[in-house]
């Protein structure tokens, strides 16, 4: 049998146990549905992605991308998987039925995604940027556009792009250059250049959706004046629409995902329809953008996964050494997990990796009920705590899965550092996500400049309630940890106050200066807090899965949570070290 | 003016304010050197790497080593570097003059040979394996031996490998078949196999002397079975001596340096000779294996340096947001360096890479002292604080360095990702450092299990009393450092006195189950320690420079000294969440 990535029973724990997803079947969104239905969906996942997407995961390392006679060539198995993808309805998961889609809740989508995230992640974000185009054009595109796009999306035959960076604005996106002129016709002539651009140029669909940032003639300068266009690869009457290709990039790892630079209406003939409303194309594109950031926390967590029960596969069965009280060179040698340190390196990739799991799917469950929820305070309450775990799951998640993935390396050996094993190209992907979508700083500072103190720190009081609530509910039966969780609440209330205080004494700059460090605060606090409603939840099991889930709790809470009073510390005395460090110093 | 990768000032700090290299003048085997000399060496050793190491680092990784007609082939730029390196001497640096050597003292050695390990890790590690071969000979082969191998060594004619590993035999040495069979005219035939053999095979040199780990025929079973053999790819007479090449290993990183699998007697006709008693190899080999384990804590703190060193430049360089405080988008951009969190990361690797460098060298004027000495305690306790501090060098260095080089892609955002910045090689040819010569989990468990208690604590005791000279030596000048300092050192010896406590209670392998934590706390106490030092003899220095250290050293005691108060709660604790875990709970 092939070693699972994302093993079933976690993620069937995860939905069900822990996020009782099954309750959702009794809206009417998913009222045909029932567990039957989410684990046929989940099977279904998971043999696609052993048998389509896995495979071919290192070859399409090996074989980057190339221009080929002005076209990108790709490896044919990229195809090949995508079109079965697509036929067996997943690139519709949880559309409505109208557009040909299954209804499943967002939270079962993404499980789902799990395994593809973890069996070939260049391969599957052909499909998952498609999947995010599609939502943001559901949401603000004019109807004309989505009977144009949207259904083709949805089957799969059109792929998409998010196409925001160019060479001088990358994190900036105030500093856009990229032109829209108005035209008669209604549609907007596009002329300019973009970076980084993912799938931005392939085979591999009958047309490419780009999701284009662009600044219409005359518009305000800076963020203001961004507004979303449509720019297809081809036109509806299947006219090309000047979208060149200008270059490929090449990156440490994700190589069989083509990135390319885009040169927009260099013949001056490249048409853009504008999606939602002039100069409020950043509020759109935020739309896909925090969805992308959960998703890359998923990623980050179901790569964390694979390198986790890729290493402790490996474990089981690399004799090397002997016991500390056994030394005796008479007797074979023992598996490594025999090791004492080899056991820590697990428990911490086990930890991160099905931590930042379910995380990730707590924040899917969140877009569930903030689409779904009966009452409004729910929905508006559940849209204010992913509005705050938006940055915590993106950045900490991608964090502790590549250390993850740097475990399974060190628990290889020098094997895991050939490229004879998976766990190396692991650790070359994962590393994109610290930096896409935001890079982690740009998170940190999001969570504290803006997310924490929003609303007069509505998000954040809500997830401290949560936090407490979990904390109370354990209090009988894992009171250590209750009472451990609880302290760690009062820091961060405390800490929040004190940087408040400090702003308002010392300005703006002091308190976004170690917004790194409340990160870290607020990530190990969440990762604490959602192991500790795991161990809730494992409760029932008596068996070695629930021991487990009991020992990486304990993990957690022994060897993790408690860097959270350093970091404390450091934020109430509000450090100005970097801050006052200058240029000419370093 | 090309980009220093190691700055020559920062050297000649260490060097001089610090380390006091130049009293070392007045001791007889460094009689005819003085400042004017070792500047001379290190410009050299500088002019070197930047003109004929660094230019092809990325070409040499780009084309792999591969074998045409039965031989290894190299970008012919690696054989023009080492030739030039032999030219200039640096073979011999620190060796007697009687073997054409420079009688450089090795701290001045290992500053020059930063330079190499910044610009070219791969191409380097064909000499400083030969070098620290050569010194493993010098000490244990007998003088027929030593007059057919080490003077060609000392002039870079032959070159060296370290031949221990095996398929079954990694970390454990102990596993180690290949045998060694006697016979009358006092060679010994090998028969074996060896994997992981970096620099195992090429033509850039005339003679490749393998130093092989391999047991004599009726030899006990265990490490105290194992002997050392010289044995050469050519023997005196020119022949063959059956070495054969069986195969190429293709790692994540160093792909310059050929890594080999070798078949040793395949024929029947491989010849070894002893080097040392027999089956004391272990011994001999780890001469080598512990000078290997600073010099790569030092190639680490190299490669973080450069990784700082570029990151810096770009950050300076490359426009991107505005500040917090001057959002205008009509105003130009500002350097990234401007961004806190970006500070923020260059601090942190700054602290990294001069710190670790700092240590390096440190443990390089040990290895003067352990030789040169005139007092015999003082060459005793040399080498006690070199015993404690190798595992500490090796693995401190190592994480840290990679951490850095990881911040030195976060600040290049997307392009440090691609692999057309050096900062991404960095990161892959620096990710080997906690696994070879021992991994870093093998370091903590050395550092603990022998180091701090070994001569019941002489050489923790020592290096405590060490820590304690320089948190004094800073009571009136930079008192709060001083008394973080005290605090953590007394934790430290808490913590030890608790860990024995618990080992005469509960045993060895709870004893040992939390090393990693304990190497963690000595190693962020050591390099708390380390900077003290640096901003003590940075106080003649009001320049930006000296400026520049202090800054550095607040961060060190801000950011990363007081995680070592959680650290010493686990440990105190005697947690026992690593040691628990049941394998079928993963």
């Amino acid at each position: 049998m092939t070693l699972e990535l994302v093993p079933a029973r976690e993620l069937a724990f995860q939905l069900y146990d822990v996020l009782g997803v099954e309750a959702l079947c009794q809206r009417p969104p998913f009222a045909e549905h029932s567990r039957a239905t989410f684990d046929a969906a989940l099977e279904t996942a998971q043999r696609l992605a052993d048998d389509l997407f896995r495979p071919h995961n290192r070859k399409a390392d090996l074989e980057e991308p190339r221009i080929e006679n002005g076209k990108v060539r790709l490896v044919p198995e990229v195809k090949a998987a995508l079109a079965a993808f697509a036929e067996a309805g997943f690139f519709a998961a949880h559309r409505h039925e109208s557009l040909g889609g299954m209804q499943l809740p967002w939270t079962v989508a993404q499980a789902c995604a799990t395994h593809f995230h973890a069996a070939n992640v260049a391969t599957f974000s052909y499909a998952f940027l498609t999947i995010a185009a599609a939502n943001l054009l559901e949401v603000f595109a004019a109807d004309d556009l989505k009977r144009l796009y949207l259904k083709p999306m949805a089957e799969g035959r059109f792929f998409g792009t998010m196409a925001l960076s160019e060479p001088q604005a990358g994190s900036s996106l105030a500093d856009i250059r990229t032109r829209a002129t108005p035209t008669p016709e209604g549609f907007f002539r596009i002329e300019g250049g973009k970076m980084w651009i993912s799938a931005g140029e392939h085979e591999l669909s009958e047309n490419i959706v780009h999701l284009v940032l662009a600044r219409i003639q005359g518009a305000p300068a800076g963020i203001k004046g961004i507004s979303l266009f449509l720019v297809p690869r081809f036109r509806p009457d299947g006219a090309f629409n000047d979208v060149r290709l200008a270059g490929l990039n090449h990156k440490m790892g994700w190589r069989g995902t083509v990135n390319t630079v885009l040169k927009l209406g260099e013949s001056g003939d490249c048409r853009g329809w504008l999606v939602g409303p002039a100069n409020q194309g950043l509020a759109c594109m935020f739309h896909m953008m925090n969805e992308a950031r959960i998703v890359i926390g998923l990623s980050a967590a179901a790569m964390a996964m694979a390198g986790y029960r890729l290493s402790l596969d490996y474990a089981k069965n690399r004799p090397q050494g002997r016991a500390p009280d056994a030394k005796d060179p008479a007797q074979p040698q023992m598996p490594i997990i025999g090791h004492t340190d080899v056991k820590r390196m697990l428990l911490a990739q086990k930890a991160a990796a099905e931590g930042a799991l379910a995380l990730g799917l707590y924040c899917a469950r969140l877009v569930d009920e903030q689409k779904t929820a009966e009452d409004e305070s729910e929905r508006r309450d559940a849209g204010l705590l992913l509005d705050i775990l938006t940055p915590i799951m993106k950045a900490w998640s991608s964090e502790l899965g590549l250390k993850a993935n740097d475990q399974a390396i060190q628990i290889h050996g020098g094997y895991g550092y050939t490229r004879d094993y998976p766990v190396e190209q692991l650790y070359r992907d994962n590393r994109l996500n610290p930096i896409h979508e935001g890079t982690n700083g740009i998170q940190s500072i999001d969570l504290l400049g803006r997310k924490a103190v929003m609303a007069d720190g509505a998000a954040l009081k809500l997830l401290l309630a949560e936090f407490r609530a979990t904390a109370k509910a354990a209090h009988a039966d894992l009171p250590d940890y209750a009472l451990a969780l609880g302290e760690a609440i009062d820091r961060i209330e405390t800490v929040t106050l004190r940087l408040l205080a400090g702003r308002e004494a010392h300005g703006g700059p002091l308190f976004l200066a170690n917004a790194w460090a409340y990160l870290e605060m607020l990530g190990h606090t969440t990762m604490a807090w959602i192991w500790l409603t795991q161990a809730l939840a494992a409760r029932p099991y008596a068996d070695e899965f629930g021991k487990g889930k009991l020992q990486a709790c304990r993990y957690v809470f022994a060897w993790e949570l408690p860097k959270t009073k350093a970091l404390a510390d450091l934020l109430a005395s509000l450090d100005s070290t970097t801050l006052d460090m200058h240029e000419a110093w370093f």
